[in-house]
Parts: C-alpha cells; sequence; structure tokens
C-alpha cells in the first residue's frame, strides 16, 4: 500500500504544499498560497501605526489561511486521484527562521488582543526584521567579556535576525508587552503548536538561532542573561521552553480539530519543525560530510555536515544534529546573492534590453545570460563586492554595502551583471576557503534554489571561480518536499534521511558542472583583487561603516 | 560703422561658427557642420583597415567642408540683415587640441596622398586618441631620468593625448610613414596655415601639448629626444616649426582663394589658432587672477590665471600667455563629467524612469534631477570616485577607473546620478584644494559649457561641495564666440581682451550659486570619505591598476 505525506515550506512570501508518496518521493499534488498581509514595513495593516526603519512583520492569519487553503487543496487533488486519504500519514513543516512572534500560555497570538494590536512588537517580527541591532551588539558585547562558551559555535556575532536580540527589543521598547506575553516563538514551532496542540520546539531552530547548545547545558545561563539586562536574567523560564526537539521525529498527532477541518485522519504524524534552508539537506540526498549544499536563491544558505566538531570563526552557527541527526552542521551563507541580480535589473538595465530581451521571446535574466556567456573572466576590468546587503559569513557585518569598481566609460550592462555573479562567487570562494584553513575540507559542492536551474551561466562562473565540482540538484521541491521527508522520518524512527533520500533518487543530479582551467586561472587573479578589496572594506572603522554613520546621522534629522 | 567677426570652434563631432559685431558681441548669424566622418575608431573609411584599441582618426575634408559651408552660411546670412561683407574684418578658430596631422611641406595632408590612404597613421590623431602610451611612458620616463627643466611646468606627466607621444607612435609603428612626411602640426594651426598661406602655430597649443616653454628656450633640448630616441633627435627641427605666435596675434590675411570661395574680403585678418577650451576665458570674461574657469560639457576644463610662476604638481599645466598674454595659464581638468552622467543614462537606468519622463514631458535628465534634488547629502550611503575616464589633475593616470561603493538593495537610480554629481565635484574640489595648499588662491568659479545652463542641480551641489561662489556664464556659444574676439583682438594690437569682454558685458553673469552650510557641512564628511578613497585607489600598484592588467591581458589573448 502506498502511503503519502505532506511537507509544508513556508516562505518570505507564500507557503508552498506538496503531497508525496513516501516510497518514490514521487509528486501528486501542489499548491501555493501567497500571503495576503506580504512583508508589512510601513504602516501596521488597519492602523496609523507607523513602523520604524529595518522593521519587517508579519501577520500569523496568513499563516493559517495558508494551511487550511493549501492542505485541503492536497486532499482534494490526492481524491481526485483515487487516494485514500487514510494513506497520507504525516505533515512536515518548514518555516523561514528567525521568525518569531509573542503568544499567550495557550499558544494565541498577542497580537490577536484587541488591545495590543495597535503595537507593533505584538506581531510576528520576520527572519529580515533589522531593527535589534542595537541589542544584538549588547548581546555580542556581553558574550565577548564574559568569554561564553557557546559564543564561539556561532563565530562570535549573534545577528539581529536571532532570537534573543528580537525578544530583547521588546522588553526595552514595549515592557509593558514583554510582561503580557507567556512565550515567544519561532513560527514554525508555533504552527505546530498549533497543528498538535503541543509545545514542541525545534532544536534546530534553537540551535542556530537562539544560542542553544545541548552540550553546554543548552540555552545561555541566567548570570549571562542578567548582565545583558537585569530583567532578562530569567528569559528562558519565562518565555521559552526549555525542551527542545530533534528534527525527524514527532512532536505529536494532529488535533481532531485540524484533522476534521483539513479532512485529514486523525492518525497523521506532524514533524517537528525544520528550518527553510535546512530541510534541503533531505530533498538534495546531502548526508555525508565534505559536501557543502547550497540553497541559492534571493540569499545563498549553506550547510556542511562534519562528525567533528571544529570551532571555526566566520561560520553563522555550528549545531550538533542541526540538518541531520548524527552530524554537526556548519551553516555559512550570503545575505544577498539573486536579490543582487533582482536590484540591477529592477533600476540599472536600460530600455532598449527590454526591448531586445522581448523581440527574442527572452526574459532579460535570459537576454543578459546571452551577453554575459561570451566574456572572458577578466575582459571587462570589473570586480564587485557582494555586499548589497551586507555580509553575512565569513565577515559578519550587516553595515558593509556593495561595491564596484573598474567602471568606464565603455562597461556595458552585461559585464556589471557578469561581475556581480562573480562577486557572489568569489564570497562563496571565501567562505569555502575559511572551512579549508581551518581543516574542513570542501570536496564538492551541490546547489539547489531558485537560481542553479535558470543561470548555467552562475553555475560554471562558480565551478571555475571554486575550482570544485558542483551539482545540480534534480529536485525543484526543494523545501516542501524536504519537509514532507522529515515528515516520514517521523513516523519511523528505524529510518535514515540517507535511506530515504538514496531510495528517492535524491542524490542523483540533474549535471555537474566542471571548472575550465583557463578561466579558472585568470579567477584566481580577480579572486586576489577581490580579496584585496575585503582588506579594504571588510575591516572594522572602514570606509563603509564611516558612510552608514554619515547616511545615519542624516536620516535621524529627517 | 559696425565691424563684425567670425569665430569658429572646431569640436570633437562638429564645428561651429558664429559672426558677431565687435562691439556689442552681438551673435548675427551663426551655423554648425557636423563631420560626416565623425570620429573614426574602427576601420579606416573605404578600406579594410581595422584600427587598434584606443585609436581615434578624423579626416581634413571634414574640417575644410565644414570650414566652406559654416562661413558660406553666415555671409549669406549676414548678407540677409544688409551687412556689407566689408565690414567683416577678422576670422578666429579654435580646436580641439591636441589633434594632430602629419603633412608635406606644402601643408598637404598625408592622408590625402593615394599611397597612404591606407595607413592608419596618415589620418588626423583625434585628441582623444590613447593608443600612444607606451610613447608617453617612455616620454615621461625619459623626463623623469634626465630632470628635465619643463617637466614640472606639466605635473611631470605628459599625457598620451599630446603631440610628441602621437608623433613618436608614428616614429615607432610607420617609420616609413615619419620620414616621408615634413610635419606634425595640430589641426587648428594647419587649418590657419590653409586660410593664410602661413605656417604660423599657436604658442598656447605648443605650450600645453608640446612641452614648449618660452623662458627655457621653447621645445626640449636634442638631448632628451634622442634619449628618448636616437632618431627623435631633430624632431622639432624636422617635424615641427620653431617659431610659434601669441593669442590674439594675427597669422595673415586670407588667401585670396579662399577669400573669393567663401565670399570674403581679402582683407580679412585670420588670427592665430586657440584651444576650444581656453578660448573660453574671452566669452566668459575670465581675464583675471583667483578666478577658475571651468568649462563643463563631456569633460571638464579649468583654466586659472596667475601673475605668479608657481609650480604645481598634479596640474596637466602652466603656460605663460597660454590664455591670456600677461597671465601665467594653469590647465587641469578631470577626463569625464558630462560623459559619466550620459553613460549611466545610456546603460543604467531602467525603462520605467523614461516612461516616467515622458509621460512627465522631461527630458531624462530632467527627470532625474527631479527625483535627485530633494535628496539630502550623505541620505543616500554613496560616495564615487569619478574616474570612468581615468584621471587627469591633480592625479594624472589614465588607468583609474570608476567606483561605487555604498550599494545597497534599496539604492535607486536617481540616487546613483547623483552620486555621480557628487563626485565630479569632489574631483573638483581636489583640484582647488591642491592649488590651495600650494598657494595659489582660487576664490570664486565661472562655469561654462554645455551642461551649467542644464543642469541646476549640479551647479548647487558643486557650491555646496567648494563652498565658494560660482558664477554661470550668461554665454552659450562660448567657443565660437571666444574664437572671434580672438581675431578682434588680432585686428589691433592696442586692444585688451578684458576691455572687449567688458564692453561686450561677457564678465556679466547669469545667476551665482552659493553654498548651503547645512549641506557643506555633510560634505565635508563625504569629501573625507572621498580622499579616503582616494589614497586606496589613487596610488602606484593599486587595485584598480591590477584590473587592468589583468583586463590587458585577457584582450591581448583575443
Amino acid at each position: 500500500m502506498t502511503k503519502y505525506a505532506i511537507g509544508l515550506d513556508y516562505g518570505t512570501l507564500s507557503v508552498r504544499g506538496v503531497l508525496i508518496d513516501t516510497k518514490k518521493g514521487e509528486v501528486v499534488a501542489s499548491d501555493t498560497f501567497a500571503y495576503p498581509h506580504g512583508v508589512i514595513t510601513d504602516y501596521l495593516p488597519e492602523t496609523t501605526q507607523k513602523l520604524g526603519t529595518d522593521w519587517c512583520l508579519q501577520h500569523t492569519d496568513d499563516y493559517l489561511t495558508g494551511l487550511k487553503t493549501v492542505v485541503k487543496s492536497l486532499v482534494r487533488q490526492a481524491v481526485d486521484v483515487d487516494i485514500v486519504v487514510e494513506n497520507i500519514e504525516s505533515i512536515g513543516v518548514d518555516f523561514t527562521c528567525c521568525t518569531v512572534l509573542p503568544v499567550d500560555k495557550l499558544g494565541q497570538p498577542i497580537l490577536k488582543k484587541e488591545s495590543y494590536k495597535d503595537h507593533p512588537h505584538a506581531w510576528v517580527k520576520l527572519w529580515k526584521h533589522h531593527a535589534a541591532q542595537k541589542q544584538a551588539n549588547r548581546i555580542n558585547e556581553v558574550a565577548r567579556e564574559r568569554q561564553e562558551a557557546w559564543f564561539p559555535y556561532y563565530g562570535e556575532a549573534i545577528s539581529s535576525e536571532w532570537l534573543f536580540p528580537k525578544l530583547l527589543q521588546i522588553l526595552e521598547e514595549d515592557p509593558e508587552l514583554y510582561h503580557e506575553m507567556d512565550r515567544f516563538i519561532e513560527a514554525g514551532d508555533w504552527l505546530v503548536w498549533q497543528l498538535t496542540g503541543e509545545e514542541r520546539r525545534s532544536k534546530s531552530c534553537a540551535g542556530y538561532k537562539a544560542m542553544y547548545q545541548e552540550h553546554l547545558g543548552g540555552y545561555p545561563s541566567t548570570d549571562y542573561f542578567k548582565a545583558v539586562h537585569p530583567e532578562f536574567e530569567t528569559v528562558v523560564a519565562d518565555k521559552l521552553a526549555t525542551e527542545v526537539y530533534d528534527l525527524g521525529t514527532a512532536a505529536g498527532f494532529i488535533t481532531p480539530e485540524f484533522a476534521q477541518e483539513l479532512g485529514l485522519s486523525s492518525k497523521v504524524v506532524v514533524a517537528v519543525n525544520n528550518i527553510d534552508a535546512h530541510v534541503c539537506v533531505a530533498s538534495t540526498g546531502v548526508a555525508q560530510s565534505n559536501t557543502m549544499l547550497n540553497i541559492i536563491g534571493t540569499s545563498s544558505c549553506d550547510i556542511l555536515l562534519s562528525r567533528e566538531t571544529d570551532l571555526i570563526r566566520g561560520t553563522a552557527g555550528l549545531v550538533k544534529d542541526g540538518a541531520v541527526r548524527g552530524f554537526h552542521a556548519y551553516e555559512t551563507g550570503q545575505n544577498a546573492v539573486g536579490d543582487i541580480f533582482s536590484w540591477f535589473v529592477d533600476t540599472q538595465v536600460p530600455e532598449d534590453y527590454f526591448v531586445k530581451a522581448r523581440s527574442k521571446n527572452m526574459s532579460i535574466y535570459q537576454y543578459l545570460e546571452e551577453l554575459a556567456t561570451p566574456l572572458a573572466p577578466g575582459e571587462s576590468g570589473l570586480v564587485a563586492l557582494d555586499w548589497w546587503n551586507g555580509s553575512r559569513t565569513p565577515i559578519m557585518n550587516a553595515d558593509l554595502t556593495g561595491l564596484i569598481v573598474g567602471l568606464t566609460l565603455q562597461t556595458k550592462p552585461e559585464e556589471i551583471y557578469r561581475a556581480l555573479i562573480e562577486a557572489t562567487a568569489f564570497g562563496k570562494r571565501m567562505i569555502i576557503e575559511n572551512f579549508e584553513e581551518n581543516g574542513v575540507a570542501v570536496a564538492q559542492l551541490v546547489f539547489c534554489g531558485g537560481l542553479p536551474h535558470k543561470n548555467k551561466l552562475l553555475n560554471q562562473i562558480y565551478a571555475d571561480v571554486l575550482k570544485k565540482p558542483i551539482a545540480i540538484s534534480n529536485e525543484l521541491e526543494t523545501g516542501a518536499k524536504g519537509a514532507a521527508i522529515f515528515s516520514i522520518l517521523a513516523t519511523d524512527p528505524s529510518l535514515t534521511l540517507h535511506q530515504v533520500a538514496h531510495e528517492m533518487k535524491l542524490d542523483e543530479y540533474l549535471e555537474t558542472y566542471k571548472h575550465h582551467e583557463k578561466s579558472a586561472t585568470t579567477y584566481d587573479k580577480l579572486y586576489e583583487i577581490y580579496q584585496d578589496l575585503v582588506k579594504l572594506f571588510g575591516e572594522n572603522q572602514n570606509i563603509m561603516q564611516k558612510l552608514k554613520v554619515a547616511q545615519k546621522a542624516v536620516w535621524s534629522e529627517e
């Protein structure tokens, strides 16, 4: 009897769902739901409450409406092809992370309370809410002073995107709300709580975004938090749950109410929530050391598994069992990849390029790729620093910005486009060299995500710059399918991720890009120049930071 | 009886002519002729002879056809308003410089000889022909080694655009032609020779572009030239004329043949040729020390008069009587100003900006100016280095390139546009501070040329960055009118430029921009950042030069 699993992939703008069979991994149904409120950055909905700079919020209603709409659609499609609903055995969820919200002790979002709905801090803080930089600075400062043992696991830099900076921001800016709320929780964990009635938080989310290191005793100590802020001393006991759960385990069964509403059996197992990037290790079959998984879309997230625990500066997180049980998983990444190319296309490409692309029945990206592909490395004389959205790793600094050098009156848009792709490849090389200089080998790469399937030029440039084979994952539904696979594991503890992925042939790749010697030689030289630029602009007190200071001074006057 | 003068302004793409009355300076007729061959950069016309990288040629026929077409049109227009042709007393010519060609002893261009027409070196080398960099390097090297007295008058850097590098290129690359030719001459001097039958070269051209310093004995010594190249020893005697003539003096009367062909009196005085930029001192009434004239169009050329001779590094030339008799004239400038904005508009501005501009009945420049004007200095977080076409002064280095830092996913085209304008203003400030640090004060600026009349934002940004009053010249016909004024001086040695310009009210300006304290304070900070960037990228062996080396290596393989 064929069994089925549902995977739900909660992204920044929409939730994508698939129904797959549990053996071959074939997608038998799929659907997407775009969040009606999208990303809230200017005003709180239905209020005149203006938000500050760098705020990014979401609405929990969008998540629940998405859940219901997508799952009902999957069930309907399943029934249409004569699948027996009882054979759908599990649901797995992955979610953008760290996307967090305050709730009461029953799990009800504070933003649903009439008296708090005009409090910006009551709303879901999306991962890219960057308004807690001050709090992140404090958290880092105290960790550095106290030489906290967990600090090196995060490259000695906690991001403003993570849980404790966001929570400290609430304490400092809306103490009334802070004291009102019972829990501060990842949206994915919250959704699992809604589905099961059980607050079973993901160890992976806690590990990567809330400084949780199991072998060091879990979360940082009360002494540490007290040093950060007197009222933060008991923050873990007050606002979090001390228990966390492994990926690929069951959070519980679906509640009878949800089973009925969604049209599912009440025996459906709901898996522990996972991170939207990390879930891709399942769908791309990367369950081994020394193969770096790169999820390349608007930004890039890299996962590298290791049997050892080598603390490496310049990595964003190292968490045992953080992606695949039995491995330590490093997380690294770049804040903007596809986002840079979108910015370029939206703001920097002239009218006649669009006209020509249309006349050739091409997208503007295809047309730019066609023009940029025949260019030789180095021919344009351009090199860029890919910090359009700051640098995540190996330099953790949100105040860094993009730079292009080598512009002349002869510079063409396709040359800049290619230089931007190259810049992201150089950024990746810096991440990989940082691993290798610290004794962790990267033998090959697997690419998945939105870009590698669409942009052959990008894949070849990365191969030439990195001088390593790059396998392109066959899988297009990496997020939702990964979530479904983790839910299959949750139904049977005897299964391993490697087994399931291998049986589904997810470790067989579409194609593998290899470097061309001549291009690689030129890129070695250009990479040296990239490194020179990194030295000039990546250090503290550099020109980019001076510019940010000047810019912030102007903004604060307005 | 009202008298009249003709001014002919030979630009890069066309010749502009005006007929003015000699007292009030009113333009009574004008016309323009675009060169049919334009700028020749790919193939020699009517041949399959491909040109090398950085070549820029022109055809002498274009100059003569332009002369005839424009002057005949001016005469026709004059007659139409009942001007007696005999009252047209003089012709003045200004020309792009250093634009040079080989001719025989009668002044016939070598390119007109059947046997040489497929020799690229037989053609006119336009000022922006940049293929003689190797020769310029040699000329600089020998001058430095020998500590040539004239060298500091050129900021210790001879440009590849100038006469001797271009001539040495012929000797090295086409020795047969080098030996065949009798003269190598500025196109403007050649045109005066054609008009008068007399080879009377301009002291200003010789001073600025051919290392001629009267008080040091004229051109560099035979010993120097011998050290550059054995066959170059007698280059001056062989290929140049040792006599040069002052601006505002007569080269001679028009030949009877030309008088007849153009419909002019044979008593018409032809003035000594002038440089297209320098001629603007007349039409803008800048005939005094400490007022810097800025001709701002595709590039920017600055003239600063002084009674003293202070040698200043970072100036392109210092020539006694080089612009106005009785003054030493410094030349400085920026290789690209309007050209950068054109590049930006042509290659970097998205489709919807053009659509919006059209819907508002604005040019794209006007629309960008409308969007960029309300931005506060520093608001965008961007700073650029304005070296899209290298840096002329104070850093003489053609291998420098443009740079933008501070780019983010939020950066808008109008922010970049404004940053580019600001960058050119910072470049100007560096030029001015270089003067002031060396004891030559710049009290105010006068702007003329294509941009200041069209771009109020540019004028205000310059005032805010420079913190000096900027007067905008009323005059639109600065080139051709300036040439005409110098020809008026040539008819009567008792006249001074100051008198004539003052009588024509050319020293009364359209408006004067003054700086706003708040903007100036912010720009002081941004200028510090610009200077930091100059330190990082302007020194020898910098990143930009490494990039150029890598780029040239790729090109040489292709």
